[in-house]
């Protein structure tokens, strides 16, 4: 299924992977190590593919994309690094961290390197909004960051505070992947904003089905142990969801409200929140953000490539859990 | 003696200082404090004061040049708070750190905020050889911590080495200053050239001379307690030399190659590299810079702001130590 999407840009995306590392050339071997040792271990290659996607709306030839899809990705990459050393993460995707082979120091260095690269990226276009795009949204990550780190333990925050929190995550730079894809690509206006909410719904979307994931997937298809965000007291949509309904809220509460519970009795949270309808609703909503990225690309032109879009909404919704 | 090397650009120096906190305006309070926190705790405004001198040289009016200014200034400010977080520092310049106050994660995400702002101010120029000057040189000086950290505690790294990590850690960055409040100011090209080797060399001057108040100032004026480099087996100009010519070389190669003798004969490593040649070594060294940075000023036409740049190396040459 993964393929049969991308199939409209397989050649692009190609390209994208091959120089993602090729333009790493640091003087010092350890941060071109580690860059590429983050951007091998991985990833779906979400944001370069959304760019090349909504480009290819707009024109045939879209080589002139690529740096632009490879900027997005690494600047992807540069939060990863920087989460990871913040959350103290030993593995991502089952790969080791580039804190846990090489380091704090490495670890942050790097992403500032691969940042600052990303940057470099973008000169061939000579488009200042561009850069007023990447980097508003680069400050909205950050402010995302430290409204998750805050947002802790803290068991009254509700549904607003998780969509707050879930946009800067992920939606936004998806969201900005197919805004600045079009962009590039001479679409008109209305165009552009109608791929720039596409990404924003389907990302809210995603990061939704992930959370929901992060509960009920197995430590081998998560590559982490099921409930990871419990464990680190992040709350999420399902567990909000039974905070507020579950008869065993009281005891959910305390819980979800104190750091060595959160670890503790991490299969007692577990079992409470998918004993309440949480999972269901979060699952809903999630629906109805696909539905919304959905009626937002059905406003463009009808075309393969816009089933391709809706397909994509598709595959969010019957992701299994 | 500092006041009158800024007296032609005071005004606008002002202007940037009161936007340099006004235009950061996160979601997040933290991200807010933290900034005006690290902001409003220093430093000498060196960068943006070269901005703006190097444009005052080719137009009278430099309001435009305030933004770039400020960028230049953040930019600096980013890496600082993600060095205060690498080097565990508890204060800089007396004043308690963003780590020490706020936390890790706090750090890295306002160095990123900052450094993210920074680039919004470049939005007002439009002109993408600005952005891939200062990617360039963020890259670099990602490059030159890591090997600032690579470089510790070893004693058979010489000169070359030392250079290239000053280099990396100061002179680019007030060479970029020179070189930009140039560029955006219609200069020529020889005379954008001239005023970044300026910066350069300057730049070289003045960390070396900084090398030598660490060892050399008490802790009431340096902020820090004497002789911080060596405590972090930070191997500056003046210890290179001792560790080639002093008599006592290899028992000071068996000191500053080991982290905790770095700490415990921190006060008897000091005395070997005081009574060496080294610190006039090193001093003549810096002397060398400020006579290239002179070199490099005297090429662009005689100005009474000529006379302030020449001022300038010669303040870098006499600080007392």
């Amino acid at each position: 299924m993964a393929v049969f999407i991308f199939d409209s840009i397989l050649p692009e995306l190609n390209l994208v992977e091959a120089g993602l590392t090729k333009h790493i050339n640091s003087n010092v071997s350890i941060i071109n190590d580690a860059a590429a040792h983050l951007i091998k271990a991985g990833g779906k290659r979400m944001r370069p593919a959304f760019v090349l996607l909504a480009a290819k709306y707009f024109k045939e030839d879209i080589k002139d994309v690529i740096p632009l899809a490879e900027a997005l990705e690494l600047i992807h990459a540069a939060t990863l690094v920087h989460d990871d050393l913040v959350d103290n993460s030993d593995t991502r995707r089952g790969a080791p961290t580039v804190r846990s082979k090489w380091g704090n120091r490495t670890s942050i260095y790097t992403g500032n390197y691969i940042f600052a690269h990303a940057l470099t990226l973008l000169e061939t276009y000579d488009r200042s909004d561009i850069l007023e795009i990447l980097a508003e949204t680069s400050m909205k990550i950050c402010d995302g960051e430290i409204n998750q780190m805050l947002s802790c333990y803290n068991t009254s925050l509700g549904l607003k505070n998780y969509l707050r929190r879930i946009e800067r995550k992920t939606a936004l730079l998806i969201s900005v992947s197919c805004q600045l894809g079009a962009m590039v690509s001479n679409a008109e206006d209305w165009e552009i904003k109608a791929l720039k909410n596409y990404g924003y719904y389907l990302g809210m979307a995603f990061q939704i089905t992930d959370d929901i994931l992060d509960l009920v997937a197995d430590e081998k298809t998560l590559g982490k142990p099921t409930g990871s965000d419990i464990r680190q007291g992040v709350i999420t949509l399902p567990a909000i969801y039974a905070l507020h309904h579950d008869p065993r809220r009281e005891e959910l509460k305390r819980f979800l409200g104190s750091p060595e519970l959160c670890i503790s009795e991490a299969e007692r949270i577990l079992d409470i929140i998918l004993g309440s309808d949480g999972v269901d609703y979060a699952s809903y909503a999630a629906d109805r953000f696909a539905d919304l990225a959905q009626r937002s690309i059905r406003m463009l032109p009808s075309s393969p490539l816009r089933e391709t879009f809706i397909d994509i909404t598709d595959f969010m919704s019957s992701r299994e859990y």
